[in-house]
């Protein structure tokens, strides 16, 4: 509960500074990629740490499957409640209430917010992929808060 | 474990890009009060979160009993080695491993970088006692790391 809320509350202020800081240069765009960068580098530090003791991944489906059930619930406290694929590549992982928006109201009002509130996770879990050798990018869509999609799309090399 | 990983990370990611942020203008002080100022928001979260259900303090040095205990157990899982005062506001914890320290050498090489490391912890110590109703100044110091003393100086109001 206490590491959650540390969490939580340092991840807030980071978007309010990261904000702030970014303004006057271009609007909303710098301050998604600054957040979307730093949670890059959690993320790779995050699974180096998670993945210590854990045996070789299978293929591309393992990988993800250990992004939705071990990497989330150590982060998020919860696991990914659906994750689906198109068996070419794209996965998309829907957590129906999603830790970093259940702070904001659930109506409408606060809609336009959330991508702000979401791109340092979308690095994460790029950062995180990485570091297990599949490269891709990763966006957020949300549409009734808490509840949010993240779109994984794998880039073959 | 994870937690613990995951606030360490964005801390340092905190320092790094805060130190981006604020190069140019002036140098190292901007950069401290930010993280500072951060910190004492954080603070001021957690202490509501952590004194919820908490009876209420006798006196001062019940309240900082409680920083060096609860408080510092909760956010970095130990408690203050040594807490010293002298009865007339000051209070001097001393933490003879300092979780946010650890993570450098521990040679005076990086003696200089140390300050940004701390100031995030100041400013959560002076938040948590700001919402506690006790108005403080919060430095920190370090001679071989990874300890560290933090003074606390209370403001009689």
């Amino acid at each position: 509960m206490a590491d959650e809320a540390l969490f939580q509350f340092l991840h807030h202020e980071v978007i309010q500074y990261v904000n702030a800081a970014e303004n006057g240069e271009t609007e909303n765009g710098r301050c998604i990629t600054k957040l979307e960068s730093m949670g890059f580098r959690v993320g790779q530090g995050l699974i180096e740490r998670f993945t210590k003791d854990t045996p070789r991944f299978k293929d591309e489906l393992d990988v993800m499957k250990f992004i939705c059930k071990d990497f989330w619930t150590s982060v998020f406290k919860k696991q990914i409640d659906n994750l689906r694929t198109n068996h070419q590549g794209i996965y998309v992982l829907q957590d129906n209430k999603f830790r970093l928006l259940t702070q904001l109201s659930a109506g409408k009002q606060y809609l336009e917010h959330a991508p702000k509130y979401l791109a340092f996770t979308c690095g994460l879990v790029r950062g995180g992929l990485s570091n297990l050798g599949v490269k891709s990018v990763v966006t957020a869509e949300v549409s009734a808060m808490p509840a949010c999609k993240f779109q994984v799309m794998i880039q073959k090399m």
